[in-house]
Order: structure tokens, then sequence, then C-alpha cells
């Protein structure tokens, strides 16, 4: 069973990463960039005719500067069928998205089809890592069963097994990668101890925690539930400055200030595809309110309570025109899933406004001007840096309202206009 | 309306402050270790008693050393009665508690009790600063009318106010008071002005934020709250780590370590005076369930949650035998008031069970060997240092089962009791 250790210290393994989102094409690109064999599979097509031409198929420009080397030297190559290529890979890795249903129950599908293509691979002395976000115990409960039950090999005799969750910040992932400390939940010490190998080949001096699959799958869900609360909290913060006349931001800077004990984030959309969801799958497992869920609460309302807010002052919004700046869940991002600003859409367009969508990050959306000239409405309504450098444009083309999610503005900003933002009420 | 400011740049101005508690003392203390002039008023007679001979009537050994230089310089006097002193003070410092009620509503009785001494003062030209923690717009709306209604007088024309709140650590007061920024809510520019100045005594380089009455109130709350949150999302998080057979502590420690956003605090009792009641402020004033109200209601559920588990080991805990280890609501510290552990012996008793408690900082306790020598079950029930050390002692004993409520000990360390801790289950 220490074949593949050794033949992993040698350098002389090949990985395989199934899904080439935003988590494992990163991972893919670092390993291949050090010299590593990877093959990376995807059952997008259009996906891997980006990445086969060298194109990261999403926006991540530090990711695209390390694919002109990984793709260049031939040892990332890509393929939408692990069955081509499952007798050369040594070392396989699942970083398959876990979106939940609209139910918010946990959507396994992509990774039972993982599985399925796993499954291809004559596991013995192998290993199967597990990057995804999972719920605690789908390690033990369901993706060992399913391997074993499938190819009627034993885990931790006959094939090696781990979950060391992915923790990147979007945008970070190549720096994150190489950087940030692996968490390492193998069936056994010949899990760890491969794995751990593996990583080091990204970074030899790559730091290292280890626990059980279980406790690795949790230790994944505190981090991101810490975060995501935390937003929360300073959401619910906001609400309550509102009720008192009081501006949040300024409160929250005021309360952090040089106070070791105080580290509240700033209030704004909170959602995407990794926070929003990962208290689900905790909070799934309770049949009371728990912090998580009352806190999912709080954050998925703020869309809500943005548009509450603006009918206070300009009444019913059917057939309004009103203009969103930026779409994407997150600052500099194209990543659409689960963002808040999405959500407002929605809710807008379900109110009878009329909408038009700018996000320089974004394709497909319009221009600055196009929505500005035609808007009654501007809601500033994601915190893409570009944004701190328009408010002479939208001051220009005079809106009546400017709702501000992110405090980017100051009301003397607009002398012609409204101004409202989350966490400061009665402004004008 | 400046005069009091240009006395107080002299430093010429006596301070008046009224409640000489855990705040208000050290904050006398450490104006009168500067060489100001300052006078406490307490209608405690025993507290008086003992700060007039020199000694901290509670336990801070720092702060006994602060006192030991402010009584002895003459700088620190102390009345019953503001009214014996009332021509010769300048800045009234308020820093009486704001409990709650048995219904969780704020008990404002020592704020008006202390608002009718600040009252026999003539306040024209004199500062009255709230240094109490106050629900928001407590000042615009009670303290400012309470004065102005008693005395005939305008407050910022009158007289000068300010809210300043108090954000020290128990223990650290002393250092902290010297060291932290100082949050600045003054009705006008001119209240600002001197109580910075007056702030400026204790430390010339300390830094200052400003704001309004209502936002310092606010800035106060926001802090405490953020912290409180915090220790009950880890809570929360060990009541999941033990539905999954899981250790919190080390998933906790996995998920912080070297992780730039995560820094998850350790599970455990969470309450005291200040943390517990300071959130209850702000939600009183919402009719849904907040994250503030859930993470209240975890935290104030451990113990009853410890005895949950130790009934599924031990059974009925009618008359039995239950040592407590600790009582006061944090590590190294004899304050009881609203500490978690009195609340486990008050519902271990109405549970049947007869309690023997020791602790070494708080007075009437038994020793640690009574209380070992006479328990069958033990409950590490507070933080303080010396505990780490009892180890041998504890496992001597052989009570049946121990409870660490603090992760403070291992499985290990006792091999012939059973051995729970909050955050891990089913580990015997």
């Amino acid at each position: 069973m220490s074949e593949l250790l050794d033949k992993v210290k040698e350098k002389k393994a090949t990985i395989c990463i199934l899904g080439l989102g935003r988590v494992g094409l990163p991972l893919a690109s670092v390993f291949a960039s050090k010299g590593i064999d990877v093959v990376g599979i995807d059952i997008n097509e259009e996906r891997l005719t980006s990445i086969r031409s060298g194109k990261c198929p999403f926006y991540d420009p530090i990711l695209q500067e390390n694919m002109d080397i990984s793709c260049s030297s031939g040892k990332l190559t890509v393929e939408s069928d692990l069955g081509k290529i499952k007798d050369r890979i040594d070392v396989i890795i699942v970083t398959v998205g876990t979106p939940t249903t609209l139910g918010n129950s946990v959507d396994y599908s992509q990774v039972y089809t993982a599985l399925e293509e796993v499954c291809k691979v004559d596991l013995r002395n192998k290993i199967v890592v597990m990057r995804s976000t999972l719920p605690p115990r789908t390690t033990t409960d369901i993706i060992i069963p399913f391997i074993e039950n499938k190819t009627g090999l034993i885990a931790g005799s006959d094939f090696h097994i781990a979950v060391c969750p992915e923790r990147i910040l979007e945008g970070q992932a190549v720096k994150e990668i190489q950087e940030l400390p692996e968490i390492i939940g193998g069936i056994n010490q010949i899990s760890n101890d491969i794995i751990t190998e593996v990583f080091r080949w990204i970074n030899p001096n790559k730091k290292f925690s280890y626990t059980t699959t279980t406790g690795a799958e949790l230790a994944k869900l505190f981090a991101n539930i810490y975060r995501y609360i935390g937003f929360a909290l300073s959401n619910e913060f906001a609400i309550w400055a509102e009720m008192f006349g009081e501006n949040a931001s300024n409160i929250i800077n005021i309360s952090n200030y040089e106070y070791p004990r105080s580290n509240i984030p700033k209030p704004g959309f909170a959602g995407g595809p990794c926070l929003s969801k990962d208290g689900l799958f905790l909070d799934n497992n309770t049949t009371f309110s728990s912090i998580v869920s009352t806190a999912w609460k709080v954050n998925e309302s703020i869309p809500q309570h943005v548009i509450n807010k603006i009918r206070e002052v300009e009444g019913n919004l059917f057939g309004r025109n009103i203009g969103i700046l930026g779409i994407s869940f997150k600052s500099n991002s194209d990543d659409l899933r689960n963002s808040p600003s999405v959500k407002l859409v929605e809710l807008l367009k379900a109110a009878g406004a009329i909408i038009k969508i700018h996000d320089p990050f974004v394709k497909d959306t319009l221009s600055l001007n196009e929505v500005l000239g035609s808007s009654d409405i501007i809601i500033l309504a994601t915190n893409h840096s570009k944004f701190k450098d328009i408010r002479k444009e939208i001051q220009d083309a005079g809106p009546k309202l400017i709702y501000d999610v992110w405090n980017l503005y100051d009301k003397d900003d607009f002398t012609s206009s409204k101004y409202l933002k989350l966490g400061m009420d009665s402004n004008f």
C-alpha cells in the first residue's frame, strides 16, 4: 500500500482533477505549472475548448497568467471522459460543485456524476481526494459506500481516500493554493501521508492540519460560516442603525478602531456560491432556528430591505426605470452564482420595475451610459472597485434617487438626487 | 461656555465619579494617580470604607497597585452624598450599572438614582459624562430630558453632556483605561473638546473617535455583541461537533490555523454583566428573532446542555453529590454577575442535586479538597488558570464522571473516571 507514496515522493504520479470550475481549474493549473502531469476532466465542452486554447473561461487575470505557463508546457491536458485516461492516473481530486436545490437541500448530482467517473478507474493503490465542500459525514456515509459498492474494493485497504477542502478566495486562487495551510482528513495515516506529499509539490513549505474525514468537512464549513455570520451581524447592525437614525458604517468603524476585541465587517450584500449555502449544510441537521439560519434569513432579506426603503421614498415601483450597477456576487468578479444582486433584480422585476444592468465584468450587460441614461433610480449593487470613480457620471445623469448598498459614496456627492445607503436612513 | 474647557486644559478641574464599581473605581483611581482631584460617590458604605482604607473591594491586583498610589496621594477621596461636595466639582462621570430586570428589560434604577444626585449640582458650565452602557437613545430621550426638567437648564447651552462608553476588560482595567481609544458622543463640539481634554490627562497620546450621543451608545453595544455572537457561534459549533462525534475544539483550531478569514473563539460558558445583556438592549427593540436573540438563546442554554449530557451518562441527578470548580463568570475573577456557572448551580439544585463549590477567587466557597472529597461528579465550570494544574488531584479523588466545560483537560488525564467535555461527545 505504500507504492503510491513512493511514486508521489518521486514526483512520478499523475493527477486527475474532476471538475474544472473556479476550484478545480486553478488547482489543476498550479500543479501543472510546478511540472506535474495533470489531466483535467469536465463535461462542459465549451469550457474544455477554452482551456485547450489556453484561455481561462471565467474572469481571473492571475489564473490566466498561470495558465499561460501550465498550458504551453503541455503539463495540463483536459478530457471529457475519465475512461480515456484511466490507466495513467494515480491521484484523483474531486472538485465538482455542491450547490443547493430549490428546497435548500444539498444537490449531490455533480458528486454522483463524478463518482461514476471515478469508478471507471481501477482504484487499487490510488487515492481519491474530496476537495468539494460537503455536509458533515458525506465521505463516510455516501462517498465511501458508493465507491465500495460499485468497485468491490475496500477503502483504506484497497484504495486511499481523504477529504482536503478547498478554502480559496475567488480571484486569489493561484496565490492561496500555494500559501494556505491544507486541512487533511484521511481515512488512515497512509492516505494523510500521500496527500501531504502531493501538496508539497506545490509548496515544499506548505503547512498541514490533520483530522478525520468528517472533521475536515466540518472545519471548512466552520470557517465559511464564521465569516458569513459576521456579514449577517453587520447587516443586522445596519438595520438597527437605520432604526435609530444613525450611520452604521461610521459606528462600525468607531467600534473597531484600535479595539482589540472588535472586528465587525462592513454591511452589504452577502451571498455567493459558498457562504450562503455552507451554513445550510449544518443547519439542515437541526430542527430549531440556529444562529446560522437566523443569519441566513438576515442576509437573504437585504435585497428586499433595499426595495422596501426605496419604496418608502419613491412609492410603488411598478413601471419604474431602475438601473443596477453590478450584478456579480462579489467585487471585481464575473461570478453570478447566488448573487444577492441577481436576487435584487428578480425581486424588482417581480414588482413590475423595468431593469437595466451594467456590470463591467459580466458579458451581455449594458454600458454604464446606457444604464445611467435611462434610469430614474440607480442601485449600486456590487462593490466593484471601478464604481468608486463614477460619482460624477451618476451625478451628471441626475437620477431621482441613488441607493448605495456598499457605502461607496457620500450624500454630498449627489446634490441633485436623493441618496440612501444601507445602514443609514432619513438622510435627505 | 468655554470657561470649563480652559479649566480642564489647565488641569484645574475636579472630577466626580458616580458609582465606584468595577468601571468607576478603576477610572477614579487612574485619574487620581495622574494627579487629578477625584471625588468618588457610592451609596454602598462597605465599599466606601474599603476604599477609604486603600483596599480594592473586589479582586483586581493591578488596580490594587494603582490604588496604593492614588489613595496615599490624597487625590482620590470618596463620599456617599454628592451634595456635600457639589460646589467643588466640574466634571461628573456616571458609571453606575445598567443591569436587566427579571423580565430582561433594562433596569434604569441606578441611573435614575445617579441623575438625582447629579441634579444636586449647579450644572451651569459643567459637563455630565455618561460612561454606563446604555440602550440606544437613552441619553437623548431620558438623560437629557430628566436633567433639563429637574434643573430648568438647557443641555448644550447651560451645561455640557457627552456619552463616552466604558469598554475595558475586567482585570485589565488600569491598563486599558490608559491605552484604549475613547469613543466620544458629545451633544456639541465644546462637549467633545472638554471630554477629550479630560481623557488626555490620563494619556496625552490617547486616540479618540467622535460621533453622536446615540452613535456612542450603539458603538459600545456593537463591539460587545460582536464578541458575544462569536462565543455563541462557537457554542453552536460545539453542539454540532457533538452530533457528529467530533471534537469541536480541535476542528476550530484547524479552521483558524493560519487562515486569514477565520478567528473562531473557543466554546465555553459565555455570560457576565456586559456581554449577555448588552445584546438585549438592541434586541428589545425588535419584534422578530434576531441573530442577537438566537445567540443569547444558545449561550444561555449551555448550562442546561451540560446537565443534559451528564444525565445521558449518569441518569437522574436527584440526590447526587456534584462538585463545581469555579463559580465566577470569567477566569481569574471573583465576579459572579450573570455567571453561567451560577446558573448551572441553580439548575442542578432545582434538579435535586447536592452541590459543593470551590472557587479560589470567591470568598465563602469550599476548599478544593472538601469538594473533591465529597463529589461523585465534578464539573469544571470556570476556566481559572490554576485549574490547569489540578488534574492529579481530580484523578486521585476518583469521581465517577468529570465534565470539562473549557477543554482544559484530556480524556487521558483520567484513567478511572468517565470524561466528557463541551464540544466532544461519545468519548468513553
